[in-house]
Formats: structure tokens, C-alpha cells, sequence
């Protein structure tokens, strides 16, 4: 039988189909034990460790709400930069240590690599919750989980990338995890910010459709699924193209008058100000209810994991 | 039936009587079931999200410890000005995000205000722990707890507040919180920190006695509780009128030699030098007990504000 | 019968022989049913607070995983400076308003005597988890847990002490927790770095077998168990004696080749570059073991101490 158990969660293109599968099976199994209201007892006993060297409150408090929805017990690190870190103790070092505490560890690291380092020095299970410009690899899932559940599918879809396709690691991981699933790609973004070559041409050799374009606007008229991310001033040479487009890749109200009928809406969030407020009462603005999937996917991949291999 | 399902908890004027005596029963029995050490399971399966945008270790640990009390979760988030805020998130987009985490929300926050715009934000209940100059509801409501558990009533009592009444956001929704039990208040500052005329005025017009004074040792003499808050010296125009007053307000065990017999001393902590430590061994001396109080307090709001509607 | 019901525990040299087996004896137990993935209910409805006016991130992980191992709950305090402390409160105030929250405290502090001094302020028990120079009983409970773990008894070993003997806390309560157990003792430093000669005049007196010597491969050759500290190049007055000596104090593989068969080689962390990560496959090298050792150890304190008197 298929199992993730005593696996480690690093990268999104880890997985196969299968495994996709028995995570949002998973997930959707939890989240509707959690409509019962039912106290949960699956990690009875368990700790979680989370360890994050760079803040990420979101990230750290809906993995350990995942948890204790799951009946276990969380050690926290918020800010692991004021600890034995800083007294000269490598990773590995830390992660040994951890080791002797939890059941299962929760890593944020601005370092690209560092899940992976943290995986090959423990036996127990390590969730990567983002390695700098690395992977985020439960963001991805959580998308997912998120555009399944507000389409019904995601074989056939049209689904835009839109904004900073060129740093957004969210994105791109997501593009993978999508890859194998037939869908069609937009990628909207401004000339300085477009998706690297290296991935369109990697989505395109496994035969996946990908359009490209800099009209958001169009972008969205086509859209089953608009993934919005955030535009940043500073990565523009020219301040005066960043002039041009910065209204243009602000979604609004009006430019939703266009879209398909039941098109979503997402956004990894934090937003700034690229999706205007007047935009959260549009019925496809998932963005909050795609944070609040965070809860059964991690606790699907919580559970997976720390099953006996 | 009287109900505080799913309802907020904002402001200290925003109780009925009957409000207030549900919350009081409430803590009395929780406080009763503490006592027999039981574990309780009135919030098992259920999460608290603390939420501080400014530390304070005491009201986190006291909400985070009466959650825990009731058999309840918690995440916590102790310095939320290192999380998304500082990356320019809105305490909307904030509050919506955690409202998919969690059961329940306390909210300290600098702004005034906060409390109030977070709880329009969620459809969970959102519990004030202070916004700034504004509302600390749930120390009012202690102290109010502490005030009839040290008297055994709250009705004709002598309440003297002493100390800074111009900006202590304690004494000013203690004194509304009160106001409906017909006390006799006395309000004992220096005259540059006197309690606003507003809020006198307002007293009045309620039908409230009032009585004001800057001498501390006469209002010792004729009070049943007396209520400290420290003076600061910043807080003066005039240096020499806070070199003057500086020993007056603060209280010894020889300013008690003229006390009423089973007078009250409360402070809502922390104290720096307000009140000589030599006073802590005086049988009324109940400022450790008052945040003691803070638990049963808390429990009970936690538990009444998670009901179903 | 022997109890440590509601003691504080403050000291590596407040325990008598029996008291030492009591908790050894209990921390085995709770090891044996922690292997058997038993979630336990000792402490089921119990509230640990972890104090921590310096972060020590290990110890308190440690502390915490403990309480919830033994299925209580924490309120933690990872860096209290930001708190009422830093609004000028005192130890005994923030200790008096604790007490008021958890049934037993953990705590953590830059300034020698601390914990003796909130230990006074309540009845509550106190654990010290490291009081600046001076004290941290619970490592030195560990340590000799892993010494009898790993070496199968205590008396008759020799167990060399290495590197800054001078200013380690750790190795100065370890010595005295050993004492009384017929150890011969190897102190194994550079000159400058010597066990202070206080210390060691108290362990002759005491009958206790002492070598000294600045040679610390010859030690290693001669060790049941070898303890190593950092040596800090910046406590050396003449910089080029650490340069001599730096590499002469850094455990590696080859220094090992003398060893007797089955020594242990211990290290309370972190570790910065004093043992030679290539000595980490040494079958001998029990620092990760003997962190992992610290949740036993610290559950059966926390169980001890919070007994009925």
C-alpha cells in the first residue's frame, strides 16, 4: 500500500501522482472530521518541533494548529536566530538535538538546501517550510488542495500565474505540481519579471500548454484560476516601466467584470496591495480560504509522515 | 437564556449587569473546579490564538494558561511585529488568515481601536487585551471579580483610585464597569494626572458619587479598596511639582496605620515603586491574588464567548 | 519514603545519594515508557511556565518536551527581557504573579542567586535552568544519567573534565555531583584555563581522586569518559599561548586511536569546532545521546517536584 511514512517533505516535484492523491484524500478525510468538531487523537503523545530561522507566522502557526487539531503537542522556536545558532552551532548540530525532543520537525531556513541538510541528518521525519529561494513545498500542496476543491478539478483548466513569475518561488513550485495535470498555464507578468526560461521550456518539453503575456487584463478574461502574487518596485532596472504597470497588475473590481463565471481567485498572501480590497467580496476570492486549507493539508502530511514505516 | 455566544469581548462598558454576574458565576466556578484539580475538557479540540503586536508577558501568559486550564489549545504569536504585519499585511488580512486557524482570538494591539476592527473582520470571537490607550476589558472585569471576592460585595463600597487617573486606561474602565453598583468613588491624583472631566462628569450625570482629592493619606483613611496605579514622573510639565509629590503616592505600610480594618489594596501590576514592597505582607495587600483572578476570569470568557450561538 | 515533593531544585550539590537514585531511577522509567509510545497522563491538567530572561533554546525545548511528554501543558517565555521585566518589574513580582498560573516554574536568568530568589518569592516549585555563572542542576542530573546509561555504573570510572575548566558551570556542578561516587577525576586544561583550585582543594578533602594535566590526548588515553568544553580564545591574556594550544583541545578521530575500548565522549552543547565532527560516528561519541537524555531526566524532576507534599 502506498505509504509517505517516515518521508521527508522537501521539494514540490517530489511527488508523484499517487502521493498527491492519498495527501488531498488525506486532507479532505481531516477536514471534514474537523466540521464534526471532533477532538482528534491521530498524534496523541506526538511533538512537532517547529525551528524557524526567519519569522514566518503564518507558515509556523498553521502548521501547529495543524498539529494540536491532530491531538498532538507542539516546541516551538519563532525566532531561531537568538538561539544556539548564533553561538556558532550548525544545522546539523541543532537538528541532532531536535531530534531527541520531537517526532517530526517543521523547518524554515533562509539558506537554499537547508531542509535537505536537516533531512540527511535525522532519521525523523523534516517538513521544509520554505528554504529561502528554494522550495515551499506545502504551499504548493495547499494551492492545490485549494484549486481542487473551489473547481471541483483541476484536469482541463486554464490556470494564470500572474505578477513576479520571475523570483515568486511559490510559483514556480506550483508549476510543477501542476504539470502533470493537464492543465493549460497563462503567465502574465511584466517583461522584467517573466517566468525563467529554463521552466517554460521544462513544462513545454513534458508537453504542457503555456501562454505567455504581459496584459493581465486578457490574462484574466481566460482564467479558471487566477494566481495573483505580488509585484516589487525593486526589482525593475527601469523605475519608469515599474511606473507603467504597477496599476496594471493590481487586480481590481472592474477588471473581474470580464471573467469567466466561478473563476478563483488565490494569493500565497501576505498581500500588499496587489489585489484591492474591493476584490475580497467577489465569490471566487479564495485567498483566505486558500490560508485556511493550510490546516487539513498540513495536518495530512503531519499524519502521513509520522505513521510507522 | 442570558448568552455571550460568539459575541466579542471590546470594551468594559459594553456589559449589562446581568452580563457581568453571568461572567462572575461563571469564574466562581471555574475557579471552584480548579481548586479540586481536575483537568477540564469544556475546550477540548478547541484553539486559541493569542495575538500581541505589543509584548505583554503577563496578559498573553494568563489568557495562554486559562485556555490550557479549560483543556483547550493554544498558538501564540508574543512579538507579531516581526510576522507579516512588518512585510505591510493588514491586521485585516491578518485576522482572516488566523480566523481559518483558530477558535477564538486575543487581540493586544498599540492602535486604538484594534480590538474593534479585528472583530468586524472574523465571525470568531475576538477577546481585547488591550488596544493602546484605548480598552483592556478583561483586567476591568478581574478586578471587579478580585473587588467582590476580597469585600464579598461590590454594592456601598469605598473605592478609592490612586495615582496617574489622567492616562491609566485601567482605572477609566474599572470606574465604568463599576459605576452601575452604587459606589462611593474617590479619585486620588496629583492635579496635573486627575481623572478627565469627562469621565467625572459622565459619572455624575449617572447619579455616581465622586469625590476628588490629591491627598493619597486621607483617601487610605476612608477607603474600603484602594486601587494604585504608578505615577509617572515623564507624565509632569513641571519637574518640581513630581519632586514633590513623588513620596506621597507611594504607598507604605505606615500610610496603612489609618486604613479601615479589611481594606483592599489592588494594583494592576507591574509595579515599579508605587507601592513599598513592606505592604505585600498586609493581610488586604491583594494584587497578587488579582492577577491570580485573571485565570478563573479568563476561563470563563474563553468558555462563554466559544458557546454555540 | 523518599520524597522531592514540592523541592526546588537549584543546585548540583543539593542532593544526597538517595535523592540522585530517586530520580535516576524514576527518569529510567519514564524512558522505558516513552519507548513504548505511551502517551502518558502524570501531569494530565498540569501547567509548566518556562521563564527565560536569556534564551537558551535547547534547555527550553527540553523542559517543554518534557511537561508534554508526561501529558501537561507549558506557557513559555522565551526571551522575558521584552517583558514586564523590561518595564522595570522585579524578579519577585514576576515571579509572585506566575505562581498565580502554573504549577511549576522553570527558570532561566543571566544573574547568579536568581533562582534561589524566586524560589523564596513562592511555593510553588522552581527548577533552575541555568542562573549565569552559577548554577544548572538539571545538566548535571543528565550528564550523570548518560554516564551510568552509557558506561553501565558509575563508581570506579575515570572521567576526564576538558578544556575551559575555569569558567565552566557545567563541568564545576558536574565534579560535585560526582563526588560522592569513588570517580578518579583527570582535569584536562590549558594553564590558564584551570580547575579553580578552590574546587579541587574541596574534592581532595573529600577523599576525591584528582589528576591535573595540560596534556589532553594523554588523558583521552586514559578516560572512562571524556567530558569536553570549548576553550574561548578570548579568556587567554597572552593570545599565543591559544594558538599553541588551540588545535592540542580539539577532539578528532586520530586522538581517539589511544582510547580504552567503550569510552564515552560527552559534550553538554553546543559544540562550535571543539570535537571534530568526524568523531561523530565514534560508537563512543554520546553528545546527541546525551541531550536526548534531558527529557527523561527533566520528566522525572517535573514529576517529583510536583507531588503532594
Amino acid at each position: 500500500m502506498l505509504k509517505l511514512a517516515q518521508k521527508d517533505i522537501l521539494r514540490a516535484d517530489q511527488f508523484s501522482r499517487e502521493e498527491i492523491d492519498l495527501i488531498m484524500e488525506t486532507a479532505r478525510g481531516f477536514e471534514h472530521e474537523l466540521d464534526g468538531e471532533k477532538a482528534l487523537e491521530t498524534m496523541r503523545g506526538k511533538i512537532l518541533s517547529t525551528l524557524f530561522f526567519e519569522p514566518s507566522t503564518r507558515t509556523r502557526l498553521s502548521f501547529e494548529a495543524a498539529m494540536l487539531r491532530l491531538g498532538g503537542e507542539v516546541i516551538s522556536v519563532a525566532e531561531a536566530k537568538s538561539s544556539s545558532a548564533a553561538k556558532g552551532e550548525s544545522l546539523y548540530d541543532t537538528i541532532k538535538t531536535v531530534e531527541g525532543y520531537a517526532d517530526v520537525i517543521v523547518l524554515r531556513h533562509p539558506r537554499i538546501g537547508a531542509a535537505a541538510e536537516a533531512a540527511a541528518a535525522t532519521n525523523k521525519p523534516v517538513l521544509n517550510a520554505g528554504d529561502g529561494a528554494g522550495q515551499h513545498p506545502t504551499q504548493s500542496l495547499l494551492d492545490f488542495y485549494t484549486i481542487e476543491k473551489e473547481q471541483g478539478k483541476v484536469e482541463g483548466l486554464t490556470v494564470t500565474l500572474a505578477g513576479d513569475l520571475k523570483h515568486g518561488r511559490t510559483v514556480h513550485s506550483l508549476a510543477d505540481l501542476l504539470a502533470s495535470y493537464n492543465v493549460h498555464f497563462v503567465f502574465a507578468s511584466p517583461r522584467a519579471l517573466r517566468m525563467p526560461t529554463e521552466i517554460v521550456e521544462k513544462l513545454k518539453a513534458r508537453g504542457v500548454s503555456v501562454a505567455e503575456t504581459e496584459n493581465l487584463a486578457e490574462a484574466v478574461a481566460a482564467s479558471d484560476v487566477l494566481y495573483m502574487t505580488r509585484i516589487q518596485g525593486e526589482r525593475f532596472d527601469d523605475p519608469s516601466e515599474y511606473d507603467r504597470l504597477k496599476n496594471a497588475y493590481i487586480l481590481t473590481r472592474a477588471m473581474l467584470a470580464r471573467a469567466k463565471e466561478g473563476m478563483t481567485v488565490m494569493h500565497p498572501l501576505p498581500r500588499v496591495n496587489e489585489i484591492a480590497t474591493e476584490v475580497d467580496s467577489y465569490p471566487g476570492a479564495a485567498y483566505f480560504r486558500q490560508a485556511a486549507n493550510g490546516i487539513p493539508v498540513r495536518m495530512a502530511l503531519l499524519a502521513l509522515v509520522t505513521e510507522r514505516a
